[in-house]
């Protein structure tokens, strides 16, 4: 398996797409809000949503949509969420409608997405002026402007791509998602569109995609809050002539575990950009009697506010990832529990069977003040092991969501 | 039951405190730091501790101290936590003794708390020097002096007192506590110590203290974290002379509502001080289907970080409140639920039956910009309420944080 170069959700073959600046919002003039991908032949689809009770229209009107396991395109926008809204499924719906038209595609075969504030009536206007456009200039390069397309207070683009033999067959698998705010662990977590030109079941593409969610984005965390628009939705058109993948054979298993890298690679991308994030946190857990404790510890120290401020500061403040390892809930013996801070300039251990032991504070600032920082965690009473990716807190999370709306 | 003024721990009859500054942490050289609360009789005594696997040397001390359900003394500091340090059991056993030779009581009569920075050695040094000199400037006049001590990153002092009549006796109960971070609703959640001079058994008082924690301290959250050394101490020392209380009878009710009051009392004064706060929040809710669900509700609302920050911004972005009633996990139709803000400038209604209504941004900038919100969440689905406090998320927690031992 290897990344591509520039990899992106039109990498496989197949795939093309298109973002424009639809004005969703009236404010924005400049950046694309809306965008398309859309599949040359239709597609066997999977996706998984947003747990909240609270949700967005579009998922209500994709659900119904993708009940038959097919879709041939995605129509998603940024800078209004379609959630609370009376008139919201009609909303969505008429943006499948609009997508369709354009395409020459039937409607229900249609995923839908929206992000940005709730509770807020959709314009349809921008989509009504746009979507024909955006139509036209779909391309197999467009997937970066896709990418664009879907980010709200995300910094940067978050886009990928991973190729893989399959009985003697290349398959190729892009992905695009956003952040940044809004992002917990137990959800969808934010919005990503995987593509592939592999040919997979609907029901396996469904298995694999929950495999590899388990073990990427699922383990992210930015703040704790559970989003009411998470979607994430794979496409696989089979463009890549490799035998349908229909059982958990061994061709399931490299596609799920090319799958699984590619969307970690993504999770770490949308933690590191969190909001207002300075630097990408991944607690590594290893020791763990099970994997259920190894994820609750992995992901506790990483929703921890006070880990995440004094990673901030730089501060090796290794008391508070011992607190939250004892507030996880998880089977932990604390008085066998080390710890260690790591990143590219070295390892500094500050914690050895629960208790504090002595250590640089120089070289732990060192160590502290790079943009990526491993928080290890040994609890040396087992086997297990997991990763959960989170980001410090700081002040620009504070003033990006103190004032959001306005 | 009436709150008395410039009420403090050392307002029931008895009861005696002082606080000095020992320079616990050698860096404070100014601030009172090593805290004696005593009682001129032994009194019944109940506790709550965290409920984090880490914990504080001191409660395991204290916890075997005061398992006969007696206790005649308080010895506190702030300035480190004596968590996780390999000596901390010996050095809280220390702290007794020193407070209870001062004292002339017996050493397993000694309640000790520490709050501060987790994994440091707690230096004994400076309880060897001030516990004698503590102990010779007691008064009735110390449980402001006790406040003071206590305090970490609070910025002011928290201390409280009501009296209410039991059986023609006039009983009084008072109360210091100290927030202001890694604090969290499911535990005992900080340090407070509440004395009072009504007669309890040690039985009856743990009943006592449970039922006002429940809806009290255990409704408060600033940052999700929960401490390590968290401690909850009640002491009834009898002196007030009314018949014991010892069955649930309407003494007890009478007994438990009023500690209930100052319980709820200091819950909003730990909230209002929050780690960087600079604004109370309260969550309301009314209209659910059971007390479960309404507590459920209110304490995801305070606790969500975007609420918060939002909060904080005087950004009506009710939909945040909306999102946090749907990743609850309580029972709960979205479909149904009213949300307003409300202040002392006025109150505002932002959602009505899930969906957004048309209101005045510029009333609603009024409404939030005052320093106590309440956000009321009618669920409209049944007869059950409660209240949460919490706190607005600022810069300053992240300054706070991110450079905590420094």
């Amino acid at each position: 398996m290897k990344f591509i170069e520039n990899g992106s959700v039109t990498s496989p073959v197949g795939f093309k797409g298109a973002g424009i600046c639809g004005s969703v919002k009236p404010s924005n003039t400049t950046k694309r809000d809306i965008a398309l991908i859309s599949s040359d032949v239709l597609c066997n689809t999977a996706a998984v949503f947003t747990k909240n009770l609270v949700k967005s229209s579009a998922i209500t009107v994709t659900q119904n949509n993708i009940e038959n396991g097919k879709a041939q395109a995605v129509i998603v926008n940024s800078g209004n969420a379609n959630t609370c809204n009376a008139d919201g499924i009609e909303k969505a719906e008429r943006m499948c409608e609009l997508a369709a038209e354009a395409l020459g595609i039937d409607k229900n075969d249609v995923i839908v997405a929206s992000t940005g504030v709730i509770g807020q009536p959709l314009p349809i206007e921008p989509f009504e002026k746009s979507v024909p456009e955006l139509s036209k200039i779909m391309s197999e390069n467009g997937g970066t402007d896709v990418a664009e397309a879907i980010m709200t207070t995300d910094t940067v683009k978050k886009e990928s791509a991973v190729s893989v033999e399959i009985g003697g067959k290349t398959v190729t698998i892009g992905a695009v998602a956003k952040g940044s705010g809004m992002i917990h662990i137990n959800m969808g977590t934010m919005l990503s569109f995987v593509t592939t030109d592999a040919a997979v079941s609907s029901e396996i593409l469904k298995a694999a995609l929950v495999e590899a969610v388990e073990q990427s984005y699922n383990m992210v965390s930015v703040d704790g809050d559970t989003s009411t628009n998470d979607t994430l939705a794979i496409l696989a058109n089979g463009l890549a002539g490799n035998e349908e993948i229909t059982e958990k054979n061994n061709d399931y298993r490299i596609f799920t575990d090319a799958l699984t890298e590619l969307c970690k690679a993504m999770a770490k991308k949308l933690a590191g950009d969190g909001e207002g994030a300075t630097k990408l946190l991944v607690c590594s857990v290893s020791g763990a009697k099970t994997v259920v404790d190894a994820k609750g510890v992995a992901k506790a120290v990483i929703c921890s506010s006070l880990v995440k401020a004094a990673m901030f500061g730089s501060d090796a403040n290794w008391g508070r990832v011992l607190c939250a390892i004892g507030y996880s809930g998880c089977d932990v013996d604390v008085t066998l529990v080390d710890v260690s801070f790591k990143s590219k300039s070295g390892t500094v251990d500050v914690c050895k069977n629960g208790a504090g032991i002595e250590f640089s504070e120089e070289i732990a600032k060192e160590v502290l003040s790079e943009n990526e920082i491993v928080i290890e965690v040994n609890l040396n009473d087992g086997d297990s092991t997991a990763e959960a990716y989170g980001c410090d807190l700081t002040y620009d999370y504070v003033k990006i969501n103190g004032d959001y709306r306005t």
